[in-house]
This record gives structure tokens, sequence and C-alpha cells, in this order.
């Protein structure tokens, strides 16, 4: 088997012109970025909006493992499959961060038979989305430093500077940093940190944009530090929501690229789907609908977080209706799930799958919860016995719901054809699709909702910092916020070693954050990275690139 | 009058297809960024090395006060008045770095009528090389830290890490930093700094390579750190330069823009004058030296620094020729070397510009030591009178150049047409380039050959910290490398308030630094800002976008 970079690279891609007018785009909206790489104009984005729409499918996944679930490569196969049935479908994808590129995780443009491509340009620079993000951050984080130096009129309090510095680069050394050293015309020195960029709030509100105007506004109401009073202070407040969407100004419009099978897809925005909500951009979400009949998207993590938050905050804010969820599970996932070990999985155990049963069955009853037709997909290994798969077909069974074997990996779109019409069919079934919870609801009381309906949490515990945050929000008339839950992926818990599908737990949330561009509260369960570090001997020590620019390591 | 980005606004751009096709680029070898913008690709850079070469004219300039001298606005519009007259001709600018957009400075492509376009794309992301730069700066840094807190194999000393990180913003509580905080998990605490993007010294060998072979070989020289035993640690031994190629394998290929005129203009790569050797890239050089028959391009700061730069560096480095240097000079920046506040440059005073003439003297006298033809453009400002003017023209006979008028940010190409006509007939005259030393002086032979040459310093004192970087030098076998002073621009002393052409001075040499992989030795005299901060009402405050996605206040 080849290496997904050795089969983007032999993959005979079409000009994106070719791409664009498959789907209605004029050469005149298209922003050419290289021959395969394009930016959809804003003005194209809105007149639109007046064509009919398509229809929306969710992917999402079991609890993610070190095993790997597959969810990228799955939801590219099943655009792909879609296509082979002469559907007209597009694909919705975040962007890869570079910064795990270069650690452990290789790329994120799926795999095998079912890439995005180009594939080294998209998990690296793409079309410079993320360094836009990165800049307007950063030109904040400054203006906010430079004005409590320029006499500090606002009041601020250093020590209350609440926005901190980003990178897309792994580094644990800017988790905990000391600024403003070395004298007076260096700043104030106060305690900061520099974040991985996917993790900035700008990340989140660039995702949830409508326009550029919505841009503005969002970004105006980002609190950045509070003063000596308590008072919050607003990027507003410093003058900086302009420049900083000037900096966003190319940014915001979505990328298109193509699959290897030629599947139109966008792929713009990449926030976290713990601290943030974890999918990519409404306006490349809306966008699609109205150019393609199908449109196939993929929410971060597992359903508990990814597919949570794209239920709860992305369609609410976007005024969205799935028609179909699809889940991905793998034989060797559940295995770990039901406690084998990763360097065992390759051994067939059927009791480990039927152990790890309960967390697929959990996912699929909160999918249900949101009234939304499900299909099981079982992501093949050429481990899997017969065996170990009929346990998960059993389950489905019992479960009620549509299960199909995708085989995306190894046979692209061919691979997910059964797949795809399980998934079409789904879409014709009754759908009862709603947020699961109300936003006049406590924060407390919609945190409350989520840990019991979706975690099986038995009850939340409040430490003092979350209790602290939240009288804040309360003073700041934030109540009515929806909230984005930051817990480990790995685990329903806030444990990540809790594998499979405990209950009756104690959800444990340490602190709250305000994310008033976003307009979500963030509710820190556990330890929250949000700067990754590299590991012993990171994927940058492989990468290497020749005279004629292909490069080589980049899985 | 209106603006600079109000008139670039107006201009009706070519497609830069067509742009790309006059000088003989094919699509092909053209990957656009958008309309108005494109790369050209590695492999056309490479065809072209057998068609014959243009000719070389340099733009450089008197000492730069805040008055502004005009250089790029000369360089475009000497550009536009050559194509006026029907020569075949092509610009090479540096990429503006974006961070000081934000601050004082505004936009860097010109002014006025002589400006390239789309400027406010090229004064912000641009095509993402310096983004593209930082992040490979970032992640040799990342992976640096990442070696010492993972069993420290290379025996890297912490405090003699060397390797610091950049951004491209002004943020000066950056400037000195303690990183690595909080713990275990957060690496090894030590003090750091963040330099901005365009001091890095990938920037310097980003400018200087002539293909990615080259490229990664300099990248892998740089040096990142020392030992506990005091030996050099670099970016190879930490296997880190495939990765950072990787990451600049598009940022190498130069881009393509036009002028408001549609001159063909490369903008690629930005170091600074200082610590780096201050021009564009070589490749987007040498490319245009084969794509025209008359390559004008410009060298940053005045000519003691910029220009001795690129004869000694740049043009030794790349074994180009050049046939021309062109001088600019102001009334007013005459004025203000001749003692003048800025605020009363708008009043006549011919005896002001009498006694700043001596600046422009110095700056011819070095030039010719350079065997340069040169032609000095007197870059008009409304203010300026005729007794005025006829003072710098009278110096320019007596000195035996050639001095022509330059209306260019009024009235474009035409502005330049006499300025063309006399920078024609100079490639035309004697010309007896050689750079000004012989690399086998020593260090201290070299720098004292800049000093009392160009700087007019009667002698070089040498802080502990120098000789101490000397014998380091000498020990690893770099006494035959090239050196580059950072000195201040504002004048030829180390003191940036001595004005004029002070001579018989004491140049002191505070450090030394060695660019393994630019080549050079960054010679250090006084304090060189390497991280600007900004001013008290930042440009941001007041830049803008619209829905359209217009920018405003980016001037």
């Amino acid at each position: 088997m080849l290496t997904d970079i050795e089969i983007a690279h032999r993959a005979k891609l079409k000009p994106i012109e070719e791409i664009a007018e498959k789907i209605g785009i004029d050469s005149d909206d298209l922003e050419c970025y290289g021959h395969y790489k394009a930016k959809v104009s804003l003005k194209f984005t809105k007149e639109v909006k007046n064509r009919p729409q398509g229809k929306l499918i969710l992917v999402t996944a079991i609890s993610p493992t070190p095993a790997g679930e597959g969810k990228t490569t799955t939801t590219v196969g099943l655009g792909q499959a879609l296509a082979q049935l002469d559907k007209k479908v597009m694909i919705c994808l975040r962007e890869p961060s570079l910064g795990p590129c270069m650690g452990i995780k290789g790329g994120a443009a799926g795999g095998g038979y079912s890439q995005v491509v180009p594939m080294e340009d998209i998990n690296l620079h793409f079309t410079g989305d993320f360094h836009a993000i990165t800049s307007a951050h950063n030109l904040l984080s400054a203006m906010v430093d430079n004005h409590i130096k320029q006499g500090n009129v606002l009041n601020i309090d250093p020590r209350q500077v609440v926005w901190n510095h980003v990178m897309d680069m792994n580094d644990r050394t800017l988790r905990h940093i000391v600024v403003g050293l070395g004298g007076k015309a260096n700043g104030v020195p106060r305690e900061s940190s520099f974040d991985i960029t996917v993790a900035s709030e700008i990340m989140a509100i660039f995702c949830l944009a409508t326009s550029i105007t919505d841009l503005k506004e969002r970004l105006g109401r980002i609190i950045v530090a509070y003063t000596y009073d308590g008072e919050p202070v607003t990027a507003s407040d410093i003058h900086a929501e302009g420049a900083m969407t000037a900096l966003l100004k190319d940014a915001i419009k979505p990328n298109l690229v193509q699959t290897l099978e030629h599947v139109p897809a966008f792929i713009h925005g990449g926030p976290f789907a713990n601290i943030a909500h974890g999918c990519n951009s409404v306006l490349a979400t809306t966008t699609a609908l109205h150019l393609a009949d199908y449109v196939v998207t993929e929410a971060g993590f597992g359903a508990d977080l990814g597919a949570e938050k794209f239920l709860d905050l992305k369609c609410r804010f976007a005024n969205l209706h799935p028609d179909a969820a699809v889940l991905v599970a793998t034989v060797r996932a559940l295995k770990m799930n039901g406690g084998k070990a990763k360097t065992e999985l390759k051994e067939s155990d059927p009791e480990a799958v039927r152990r790890g049963l309960p967390n697929l069955e959990r996912h699929i009853a909160n999918l249900k919860k949101f009234g939304l037709p499900i299909v099981v997909a079982l992501n093949l290994f050429p481990t899997d016995t017969a065996e170990e798969k009929q346990i998960i077909y059993d389950a489905c069974e019992k479960a009620g719901v549509a299960v199909a074997d995708s085989d995306v990996f190894m046979n692209g779109g061919k691979g997910g054809i059964d797949l795809a019409r399980k998934v079409l069919k789904a879409t014709e079934s009754e759908n009862h699709y709603a947020p699961l919870y109300d936003l006049n609801l406590s924060i407390k009381e919609k945190i409350e909702t989520i840990a019991r309906n979706i975690y099986g949490a038995a009850n939340v515990q409040y430490d003092t910092a979350a209790e602290k945050a939240l009288k804040e929000i309360q003073k700041l008339g934030m109540e009515n916020f929806p909230v984005c839950i930051a817990k480990t992926p790995a685990s329903f818990t806030d444990d990540p070693k809790q594998l499979g599908a405990p209950s009756g737990f104690t959800l444990h949330v340490r602190d709250m954050r305000i994310s008033a561009g976003a307009g979500f509260i963030v509710v820190l369960t556990g330890k929250v990275m949000t700067m990754p570090g590299l590991p012993k001997h990171p994927a940058a020590e492989r990468i290497d690139v020749d005279e004629d620019g292909n490069i080589t390591g980049l899985f």
C-alpha cells in the first residue's frame, strides 16, 4: 500500500476552475491560489443565497482512540460515493493546523483513496487563513499591551489581561511565559502564554461569522482584559476590530479544493472541538448548501463533543437543519474502548469488541436525542474479522439504526456505495432535529443537561473558580449564552482514562471563560491543553522536500 | 490630492496573466494568488537562465530622515518611465513587513502615482511568504527546546540557545521574555525573545538562496545554540532543515505584481538593511534580469547601509554586475541633514540645504568607490524652491554626476522621463564595479575598510563582547566571511543624532553574531532594534474594512 502522500502525488488533479465550474462558480468569482486551490468571492456567497438548499449530512464518530477512527477519510469517501451515484455533492471540512503536522499527528486531509488534495498544501500553509488569524490575534495582544504602556487611559489591570498570544506551532515552552521584561521601554511585565492558533477565540468567531460586518462586530466584542475596577475591556474599546477584520478580509472567503475523485470540497476554518465548536465555517457550509444537493461535513472529536457542538452551537447560530448523522466506528477503536491495548489490536478479539459496544450505543442514543436519522459507518481495517464486525451489525440492528461497511480508505468512493445509499435513505426519513437545550435555561442547567444526557454523568461539581466565573457571566448578562464544554475527547467523563461508556460519575467544572465574540461560554472540565508539545521524535525530523518541491515524510 | 490607497483603488489593474505574458511567462509557469498576484514556478526560474541578461539599476538614497526620501516611489516611477520610453523593464522590490503597517509606518509599496498594486495585499499578507518564514523560524525554536526537554542528547546549554522566536508584529513586550515556566511539562525555563520576522536569519537566507537545495543547506548551517562544552549546534544537528525547507517551498518562488502603469514587478523577500543585507531575493533579481532589458531594484535605508550591502554582499554572492546606481535625494531631507526640524521643512531655506549637502556628497563619493556610474534623482516635493534645487544641481555638477528631477509621485512614469534618459545613458558609461573589500582580509580589516571608506570613521573600537565573538568566529574558521554591519540608518556614525556627514569619529562595535546560513558576520554597532513597538496611536486604530472588503486607513 502506498502512503497517503504517495497516493496524493500520483493523483491527476483537475484545474480548480474546472471543479468550480461543475458547481456553478464562474472564474470571476474565483480567486485562485495556484492551480488547485481557490477562494470564492464574498459577493458570490451572497448571490447564491437565493438558490435552493441541499441536504446536510453530519459525519461524527465514537470516542476517539489512538487506533484512529477515520472520520475525515469517511467524510471524503462518502462524498465521493455520493458522486459515484450521480448526486451533486460537496464536502465541507476543517482546515488542518500546521503545528500538529510537525508533531505526532501528520496530515489531516483524509487518507488512502479518500483524501482532499493537494494534501501537503492543505496541511501546511494552505491559503494562509490560519496565519491571518494568528496575525489578527497577535495584533490585538500588541495593542492591549501598547495601550497599557502608553498611559493606560482605560485603566487596564495588567494582572487581568485575559487575551494572550497565539502561534500555529507546537511549542510547550510558550505555555507559560513572562513578558515585558528588560526595563521600561519594553512595556509592563506580566504573566502571559501562547496558545496554538486554532485555540484562539478568533478561530471560533471566524467560523461563526456570516459576513465581514458580522465578523467585525464579533471581534469588537472580545473581552481582552479587566480594569482595576473589574470592568471588562473589549477589543472595540482598544479600537482594534477594524484592523483585525482587515487582516481577515481574504481569510473569510471559503477555500475550494477537490478530492482524489474530483468532488468539490470547501476546507475552511478549524476550531478545536473542546474550547470551541469544532467545525468548519458557517460561510462555507451555507454556501455549499446552495451549490450542491448533498453537503457532507464533519465535526471534531467524538459525537459527545463535536456533534453536540455542531448541533447545539453551529446549527443553532446558523439556522441549519441537518438531514442525517453518520457515526463512524471501527472494530479497532471499539476493542480499545473494550480495554485492549493499542499494541494488541491486530488480534481478533470479539469479546473486546463486545465490551467496547456501550461506547457506540451511547453515541447512537445521544444522536437520537437530537432527533436525527443515523447511519453507522463501519470503517474497515484489514485486520477486522467477520465475527467482530457481526457484533457491531447486531448492535446497530438492536439500536434500530442503519449500518454499512466503509472501505473508502482502500477503494475511494467505490468503497462507500452501500454507505452512501443508506445515508441517502436516511436523509429521506423522518427528522425531528432540535438542539438539546433551550437558551433560556441557566448556564448550570445547560451544563447539566449536556452532562446528564450526553456524557451520562450523575451530577456536576463546580470549582470555586467556576462559581466565580459564573457570577461574572451573570453580572455581564450572558446567562442566555449557549455553553461550549471543553472535555477530554477520549472519554465521556472528564478523565481520559475512563473508556467505554461510564455512567453515574461526577463531572468536574474547573473554570469558565467568556467567548463574547463567538457568543458562547466555554466550560472547562479537567485539564485542557491549548498548546501542544512535540514528541521525542517529531514528524518534522522526517519531513523533507526535493529540488522540484516534492515533499516527503508528511502523512 | 488623493491618498495612496485611494489612487491604488481607482487604478484599473490588468489580470496578472496578461502582465506575465508581456515578459514571456506562460500561464503554466504562473501560480496565481487571486487575480492580480502570482508566483512564478521554480522550474521557470531555472529555464530562463539561458536567456540573455538585462542591465541592473540600483536605487539607493541619502541618509533617511523622518521627512521621507521616496526611494520605493522613485524605483517604481523610474521603472514606469523606462517603460514609457519603450524599454522592456522589470522592477524588483522587497516585500513590506505587516507589523510596521500597523504601527507608524503605513504601507511600503511606493506612493502617489508610482505604486505597486494591489497595495493593501502587498502590505498585509501578500502571498504569505513572511508567514512561511515565521513558521520555519518558530518550528526550529520549538525543535531546539523540544530536544533539550527530550533528553538533550546534543548536550545543549539552555543558557546558550541563540535561536529565539519571531512574529510579524510590533510587540515590545516580547523583546525580553522568560519561557518554559510552569513546571516540568512545559520544558526548561530560560530567557528568550521575539524579533520581528524580517530580522530572522531565515529572511536573509531566503533572499540569498539560489535553489531549494541551496536553501536547505543554508538552513542546516544555522547555529541555534552552544553545548555546555562551547561547541556550536546547528539546525542540521536538530534535523530541522528538511521540514523548514518544506515550509518555504512555495515562499521561495518570486511574486509577480504590477505597477499602476502595468510595469511587471517582482516583490520578494524583505530583510532588514542593518542586521541583514536589505534587498529583495537573489532569485527574483536574477530571474528578472533574464526577462527584461532593464531591471530597477532598490536597497534598504541609505547608501551607507543598503547600497554597501547590495554591492558587497548580494552582488558578490549572486555574481551580479550592476550597471548604474540612482541616488535619491530630496530638498527636505537635505534640510534636515542641515539641521532643520521636521516641522520647519515647508519654509524655503537654501542655507539649510547647503549645510545638508555634505551628506549627499559623501554618498556620491562612496558609490564611486564601487566603480559605478551614478545618477542623482531629486525627488520633488511641492514646497521645494528653485533656489534650493539649484544648490543640489550645482553640487552634482561639481561631483561630476548626472542629476534629474523626479516627479513620479505626482505624475507617475511621465514624471521620470528625464531621470530615465539619464539612467539609460549611465548604464552605457564605463563601469568598473567591484566590491569594496577582499574576503581574505580579516574581519576587523573588513569592518575598518567600511568604517573608514563609507562611514568616514577614523577608527573602530571593539567592546569585550565583540572581541569574544571574534575569537569564536576565528575558532569556527569563519574569518573569510563578509561582514554585515548593523548601524543606525539615520547617521554615518553609530549615533542617530549625528546628521550630515560627520568624520573623524570612532565607530563602536558592541558585539558580533554569526549568520552561518546567510554566510556573513553581523557586526552590531550601537543599539539595534529587532522588535519595534507601536506608537501611542497605532495606524491599526484607523484601519478599517467595509462589507465589500475595501480597506481604508492604510497609507
